[in-house]
């Protein structure tokens, strides 16, 4: 266990009717004109942003619209966002949505006191020391932004992705979470959200620090909850109870807990983040639900133990030898994306029959560094060895006909498909 | 799980040397002048109270000294710090200590600016509005005080050990977790702390709120960690690992975490608070490990579901009916407590050999109502048996003897003794 600072100043409201203290909650961090952040149609289609500006207005408190965030915000809605504060003198922001809306509202509250350009926070050129309040009523549990310090802003010219970790200063100030917000998620999306919690999770389980129990279990306590409560979400999208704990899981999942005392690995979302900048429609969780299985797959081959430890622990796989348990482990993450949560597994099923793994390799090492990982050192010829892994049969196969094909013309394209896309690693 | 609010706005500082962070820390509560409340031996002798009041003076911060706590902490000490804090105009206080000096400062902290008298706040009579800020510098991981918005103080002239609960306003500002500090705890000491905090998981275990998978899991995971790692401790008390985990276990097992969103169950403690203001010299946590227990196996023959589940998870338990699980639950948690802990199992091994359960639940029940408990209701019957499952064989025999010697004189008070304690339940 390392050394650590933990400290989660967020006023968490969770259950069904919590959206009725908004008002009283705003009140309480001192704001007295808010901005409203909020998605293009959830929120304000269904009357929840009148809801909420009524109980505002209620309390005295004033606010402003601003809406139409889209999932991978950019930074040019923030620009507007801190013009349109400054402009009518907002003292506060209230973020009603997912991940999207609430790293919008938290870029904004950062960039308004901020002399210079926002974006200053993202390449480290500045560090935040002061924010606008930020409070949250979360429709789309997934992202975890209602409780951590961070956000996640796509420069919208040049298509980079990066994030901005503090340690408090940007935590929302309150959440409201009411899972019943959460009935109306498609089974898509649903999905996504939770591969989004497991791999905060996952990204924090793989260290290298040592003897680190306690956050261990709670991590392992956290996954197994989520892959008992999936399937009842899915099945029943009504299913409260389901709804409940899978948002708390999210929260959890992102807020600190799991990664007290520990170094953190966030390879997985820096590899997933050069495949949804590539191909921006991709969903981070559809990405996600591609990326890990096949990154801890390369690890299964290289430094299998804590991979062992995981599926023995929370798949209840009972192999002696920890490589062979970590390959079971794969299959058995696989599976739960696959076949119950249904998600991509392959560059194919996310729709990118042929992904420029080269550009991605470049890229990532070009925005993370030429060594990457904390769990297990990663170069570019590891990276692209992971990135292949994402390929499914067909695609290994092409390629391979294809790379046959530049030194000598080939005579037959056609290879034979490779069982597994594990193959490719070999 | 029901709707909850979650708040823990208190700093965590953990790891070597974070001691040195005290003086920066205090200077963030704005306190300008603080109390340094501490115990009657470690924190003076070793130098640390000394180290810290430098650290203070360094950086301009005042201080008056109140030591002398004791475990199981009474009002009169309260009613001193609260004249002193006072006459010195103190405007914060600084816990340097385990629960009983935490709880200490807490009192103080609310009863100086209260017009009343402090007591109010422990029979319901008012309610803590305001407090001074309180930081702590943790000597002595167990009681979860550090953490939680708690505190409990016992009445000197009546033995009235109760609860003060608040969601948020005594939760300390920051918490100073340095595991070197715990190095030179005795074994007993250690083994007193765990199992307290494995008390504090159980009874928000143990709850008749459905579909808590998130919480269940999270407080499986802090005990299976604590068991793993308490042996560990006990063989190398100097074992900076073992003792961090189990000091940041202790801090998650009361800080309001695994109780989120769920009914919880204090019997336990209620019956644990009743031995040890009967027999003052008995430690908490010794108590705990003969009531828990005695309490679970009651629970194996009432309502074994949730036992069944514990043992199950934790254990490895594979019995299919959940009595028989229940039953190997109990008797697993024993061996832990009196093999790996060394903890005493009966009243006997308490050192009292003749308990007044008579009294004793009589004044459980009076304090605490005529029907106590959550997870199963228990009226004066159920205590008593609970009680009596505390006896170890020999108490059980000589009691079953006398017992009979009453209707009619007895001509052979030398009763076989029975096998198990459990037998005083039939």
């Amino acid at each position: 266990m390392d050394n650590f600072s933990y400290y989660t100043p967020t006023l968490y409201e969770f259950g069904r009717g919590t959206e009725e203290k908004v008002g009283m909650l705003t009140f309480l961090t001192g704001a007295s004109k808010v901005m409203l952040v909020y998605g293009s149609k959830y929120a304000k289609n269904n009357g929840l942003v009148d809801r909420i500006a009524n109980s505002l207005l209620t309390i005295g408190i004033d606010y402003v619209e601003l809406g139409g965030v889209r999932p991978n915000p950019t930074d040019e809605l923030v620009y507007e966002g801190i013009r349109l504060g400054r402009a009518k003198k907002i003292d506060g922001l209230l973020a009603i949505g997912g991940g999207s809306v609430i790293d919008t509202a938290k870029a904004i509250a950062a960039g308004i006191p901020y002399k210079g350009d926002f974006w200053d926070f993202f390449t480290g050129k500045s560090q935040v020391s002061e924010a606008l309040p930020v409070g949250v009523v979360l429709t789309i549990p997934g992202s975890g932004s209602e409780g951590s310090g961070n956000c996640v802003i796509t420069k919208a010219d040049t298509a980079v992705k990066l994030s901005l970790r503090t340690d408090s200063i940007l935590r929302p100030r309150f959440a409201i979470l009411n899972p019943e917000m959460t009935f109306t998620l498609s089974a898509y999306q649903t999905a996504v959200g939770i591969v989004d919690m497991m791999t905060h999770i996952l990204e924090r389980y793989f260290t290298t620090t040592p003897r680190v129990e306690v956050t261990d279990r709670l991590a392992e306590g956290l996954l197994m909850a989520l892959i008992a409560e999936a399937p009842r979400a899915l099945t029943d999208p009504t299913d409260y109870q389901a709804r409940a704990n899978i948002e708390w899981a999210g929260t959890l999942a992102h807020n600190g807990l799991v990664g007290c005392g520990r170094r953190e690995d966030w390879v997985s979302h820096f590899m997933e983040h050069e495949i949804s900048a590539m191909y921006p429609d991709i969903a981070h969780g559809a990405g996600l639900a591609v990326v890990v299985p096949a990154w801890m797959a390369y690890m299964a081959h290289h430094k299998p133990s804590k991979v062992a430890q995981l599926g023995r622990r929370i798949f209840g796989i009972d192999a002696r030898d920890d490589r062979t348990a970590a390959i079971e482990t794969v299959a058995s993450l696989r599976a739960f994306f696959g076949a119950v949560l249904r998600m991509p597994l392959s560059f194919k099923a996310l729709g990118v029959d042929d992904p420029d793994i080269d550009a991605m390799v470049e890229r990532l090492h070009a925005n993370k560094g030429e060594v990457i990982g904390g769990y297990y050192k990663l170069k570019a010829d590891d990276t692209r060895q992971i990135y292949e892994l994402m390929l499914d049969p067909a695609q290994v196969a092409a390629r391979q006909a294809g790379r046959k094909s530049e030194p000598e013309p080939a005579p037959d394209r056609e290879a034979e498909p490779e069982p597994e896309a594990e193959a490719a690693m070999a």
